[in-house]
């Protein structure tokens, strides 16, 4: 599922550097997540004779949607209706269940927009407006200051240009760094957050096949699911929404519109070494353990099996996406190809004493700071975690609210400056309800693992648990904690810090315990690697562009993009894969697999076969260059009219973290024609497909 | 389940240290895994009223039967009918099973002797004889030596010891060292190798509640199986054999008679936060990842299923158990006791010059060594491994084989001096299949997990990866590889170093390549840890001695024990545990739960509904001390017959290799008379019934 792993917004902004301007790659193919202020219209033009207009480009901008849980989506009708994936609605889809009213399982479909269910904690944003911010910015940095300092200074001027661009209700400021830093950008939203689930099918159907067939292909899921954005307590106007199609062919141009969270495309070789041989294994390492500890809680009854889903869902997607990864990386051809064209520029750079002493040093201090990180990479990344944990980390958002917000709004951390206050707080005062158990089972577990890593007698280790077992401790922590009540945690927040700095609730006071190690290690990050590579990656920039001209793509930054491909199968192991998949192809591989966990049909399903015709395309690939975020992305042909739904990528395409292959990466799409058919003939949603196809 | 973890029966010799005479334990209440030729006489008698006679221990020991594979069972009939646990039994069954035949998931029963299973590669054992060679062991180290260099003497003169003892077709002979190296035993074991599957239950009752409810009590499991020793092709005359009993009642007094694999009861405390802080962790790291690797496996298909099914046993096995053991060591009150008795001896020892001397140092020197091995355990953990190939390991034998045969037997590695010899050709001359798809799944998970913990780069690694993916890699290993043939393997060991320094199958030289270091850390490992730790636990026994006196147990090496108890409940969460479960209650459970993986009941149990009376003592648990290795051990009563059928431990067992608690440590059995019933009234295995019973 392409979802942005671990979804942190803010951290797939973090680490990308620096370039002046835009450059271009020789023999793109199909490659690139593409800004649409800077479409690739000569590859377009020239393979698949189209040419965006203007218009063409602003109207899929306006009806792009980004959930800011980690995917995409887009409005379908004039009334707010947002089509994304069901594992990007399906952490909304879990807050909105409980033990009797499973929707996970059951599916849910609203009689009518008055039994739309509004979702607890949900923001979606819209892309308004882009500008060119990278003067301002950069005029802040002078020649004499260190990498840290000149860090700070960029974030102290973003912010300022945030807290000037988003102080309007309903209005998100951001000011992204574009090609590794060569560029900033100002990005504005319109923001919702009164969002309401309108229809979702079954888990099963969504990701029939589970983690068997998560990132494979041929494939055969459901995986969508509709969303409303209401305005003012009415259903939103939409500024523009994608109008559907009659559905698409083989070999068709298929372009995807979409927020891909983020690529490491441009990283020295030493630091995908560094990604292979520390951080990937360092995170798969957690993730293999939470995967197993989840699965013995889960299988102790149902209401563990309902209430860990969502977690157990999101654990085995990154799983299975971070092994892909190693995989591509643990390919000696893969290494050898970036290992060649960094050689180039190397040698390019190398070449002319001006572009050696600009830019010569760049790879190397890179290189320094990636190995110097070894010994506490790991560290900072627990230390600075939210231990899996919601209570805890309400606790730290009002511990560190109380400390940040007295503070002028420049010199804060970033995610509590004013731009940024609105979405905190959607989640801060979220309604959703807290599982006790499940915040156990996640604390016992986060608190053991730190023991595992560093040593029970660690001194923060030590403090963390208190003289008491993980075990012990969690429940003390949860049990004692006040913090699941969304009254109590704005009584905190708006009682400042002396309230804060009063409270005895054991939750807080753990936030407290760990909060100088966790900002220290964050500041140390900032300061010896983002700081670093920001420098020094706009060197290479610098380079490449030198080397190799004007136009490209940006590496992924959870902003909008476009990317592009035919639809089009591949070879795998020798066999030939088809493009498409059909409705029938879903039966067939439920008989063959009949029994096996993940390919379990719902009874709609099973009752309702035959309602369909079996020739009805299902899934789709095509060769468009996708990421995690680009879940929920509408596939549009050249008329901006929805043909597929993105929800997955092949397994070949895994590696698309750092590099493109474009023989075998694929992307995987619900078929147009398979929503509507599914939505009318198994789900009896008529006035929804009306809604959708402007009937 | 109480296998050895990890099975390798050496590694349960590993690491044990040194004491001059037996030492007792103030207030045992049930705690000892005893020796049977120093039994707990005066607990049993004034606690139990009994007293064994010599007749009584040798007719249990002669009884007991230990399987090579790490586990425990029993004769019960004159005609070399062996008890032991399903689980014991099930690498046999896996291996007796193909893709037609699934003896895992049909269970098997042999119509007539005729058609009992031979099994490829199994061997048991019956203790035949012990004696005390200390002082002959001893007697081989000097005064000057350092501690390797008499590790060194002492593996020499264990060498002539075991050659001169075992040169008999037919006979083991091992010495061991019990506590902790303070005496050495010389024991001799009539050894079989023609061993054939009885009868064996359906895998789903014999493992009900799966990886859920395994280590946890009540339970329903019918965890047995029956094998037969064959002797010059007929059944053994078996010198003793266990009569069935009438059944127990709470209260009763249970004897269970088997084969502990290790405990590390006399740890200091600086060894238990080493194991807490770095070796458990390291070991859990790798089985959750082995865990979910061999989930996606399995996953993809039946074949993969069943051919995947028994590692997987084995490692969810050993990875609940490790988390038990993780949790006891992560809880603060364990700690405190064991530090509470260790400066108790600590301050006997420093309070008297002589013995300050003597003794004062040990500590501090174990500690050390842990410290210094902090570095490179996991190293010397994954490169001396096995790789989990069976490929692997004969492809190792066989070029260890040539380099140590021509060697004086007292040079060479221990598993393969002359004592050994025979043990090693049963396992590598195995006619067992090969599943090349397994063997190429294992040896990718293991190269990459080289990989991932060292790096890609590093010089071992890249050699052995030659320029490859792991996948790539392993598929061109196990494809290329012709030691799936036995002949291929005899042939190899019979041309001796010539033909094997010849031979270009690519998994022999992938065992050359691995080898200098593998073998440099395993000197490394025995000279600075284990030599270090032998003669200093040594010291900590002998302080341990002075202080407290004449008779205890020694921890646990895998050899004959005897360990009793009181039939009893306990208290769990404020709730008290029956100790029996019924036959009723497995149907219960079996509809609690219906449709969860684990929880299914094959269909001559759900068939045979009714079958047997409800209220049939299905399991029961009592105060017993066992850990890992105990699986098959048959429970006895005060005349020696069985009661039940040892297999398994209640989850507050786990921390048992280090402390022993009385109030909740529990011993699960099979009962005696829901093995009966089974047999008679599921199975209707009538002849075996009869045999068992003497009619």
């Amino acid at each position: 599922m392409k979802r942005v792993n671990s979804v942190k917004i803010l951290s797939a902004l973090v680490g990308l550097c620096v370039m002046a301007a835009a450059m271009p790659l020789p023999a793109l193919a199909d490659e690139g997540m593409w800004l649409l202020d800077n479409p690739p219209r000569q590859i377009l033009r020239e393979k698949y004779n189209f040419d965006p207009s203007d218009e063409w480009l602003e109207h899929v901008r306006l009806s792009a949607v980004r959930f800011q849980t980690g995917g995409s989506g887009s409005l379908v009708s004039p009334d707010g209706l947002v089509m994304t994936n069901h594992h990007v609605g399906a952490d909304m889809i879990a807050k909105l269940s409980t033990s009797d009213r499973d929707l996970m399982e059951t599916g849910f479909l609203a009689a009518s927009r008055e039994q739309e269910l509004p979702c607890p904690d949900l923001e979606v944003n819209i892309l308004w407006s882009t500008s060119d911010v990278t003067d301002r910015v950069n005029a802040a940095v002078t020649g004499e200051m260190t990498p840290a300092q000149a860090n700070a200074a960029r974030q102290r001027v973003i912010a300022q240009i945030t807290a000037e661009a988003g102080d309007q209700a309903g209005t998100l400021a951001e000011v992204v760094a574009l090609y590794q830093g060569g560029r900033y950008h100002l990005y504005t939203y319109k923001s919702y957050t009164d969002v309401r689930l309108v229809m979702a099918p079954e888990l099963s159907i969504a990701y029939f096949g589970g983690d068997t067939d998560n990132f494979e292909y041929p494939r055969y899921c459901l995986d969508y699911c509709f969303f409303r954005i209401y305005e003012d307590g009415k259903p939103l106007r939409s500024p523009r929404h994608l109008r559907w199609s009659e559905g698409s062919r083989a070999g068709d141009l298929a372009i995807v519109i979409g927020h891909p969270g983020r690529t490491s495309r441009l990283n020295t070789v030493d630091h995908l070494r560094y990604l292979r041989d520390v951080e990937i294994p360092d995170r798969l390492g957690i993730l293999w353990r939470a995967e197993v500890k989840l699965q013995e809680f889960r299988a102790r009854g149902p209401e563990n099996d309902r209430a860990g889903r969502d977690d157990y869902l999101g654990i085995t997607n990154s799983r299975k996406a971070f092994t892909g990864q190693l995989a591509g990386l643990l390919d000696p051809g893969n290494i050898e190809r970036k290992a060649t064209a960094e050689a180039r520029l190397r040698a390019f750079v190398a070449g002319d004493p001006d572009r050696a002493a600009r830019w010569g040093d760049a790879w190397d201090k890179i290189s320094a700071a990636q190995e110097a990180r070894r010994t506490w990479a790991l560290r900072h990344r627990l230390v600075t975690s939210t231990l899996g944990s919601d209570l805890f980390r309400y606790a730290r958002d009002i511990v560190r609210l109380a400390d940040e917000l007295p503070k002028p709004n420049a010199d804060r951390l970033r995610e509590y400056r004013g731009s940024q206050l609105e979405s905190l707080y959607t989640t801060l005062y979220s309604p959703a309800p807290i599982d006790p158990s499940l915040e156990i089972f996640r604390l016992e577990s986060a608190l053991s693992l730190l023991a595992e890593r560093f040593g029970a007698d660690d001194p923060l280790v030590s403090a963390l648990l208190a003289g008491k077992s993980p075990r012990r401790r969690a429940e003390e922590l949860v049990n004692g904690c006040g913090l699941g009540d969304p009254a109590a945690r704005r009584a905190l927040v708006e009682g400042g810090g002396d309230s804060v700095r009063a409270s005895d609730d054991p939750m807080i006071l753990l936030a407290r315990a760990i909060d100088g190690e966790s900002r220290s290690l964050r500041s140390r990050f900032e300061d010896e690697v983002e700081a670093v590579e920001r420098e020094n990656y706009a060197k290479i920039a610098q380079a490449k562009f030198a080397l190799e001209g004007e136009s490209t793509y940006p590496d992924a930054t959870f902003t909008l993009r476009m990317s592009f491909g035919a639809i089009e199968g591949y070879e795998e192991e020798g066999r030939l894969v088809a493009p498409y998949t059909t409705l029938g192809g879903l039966y067939e591989r439920f008989n063959r697999r009949a029994g096996q966990a993940g390919f379990e049909l719902p009874e709609s399903w099973t009752g309702g076969k035959g309602a369909i015709p079996s020739d009805t395309p299902f899934n789709f690939v095509c060769s468009a260059d996708i990421i995690g975020g680009n879940s929920g992305s509408p596939v549009v042909n050249t008329r901006g009219e929805v043909i597929g739904l993105v929800f997955d990528g092949n397994i070949q395409s895994l590696p698309g973290s750092f590099i493109y292959d474009g023989s075998v990466n694929r992307t995987v799409s619900v078929d147009s024609r398979a929503i509507i058919a599914s939505l009318k003939a198994i789900y009896k949603a008529d006035a929804l497909v009306r809604e959708i196809l402007g009937q």
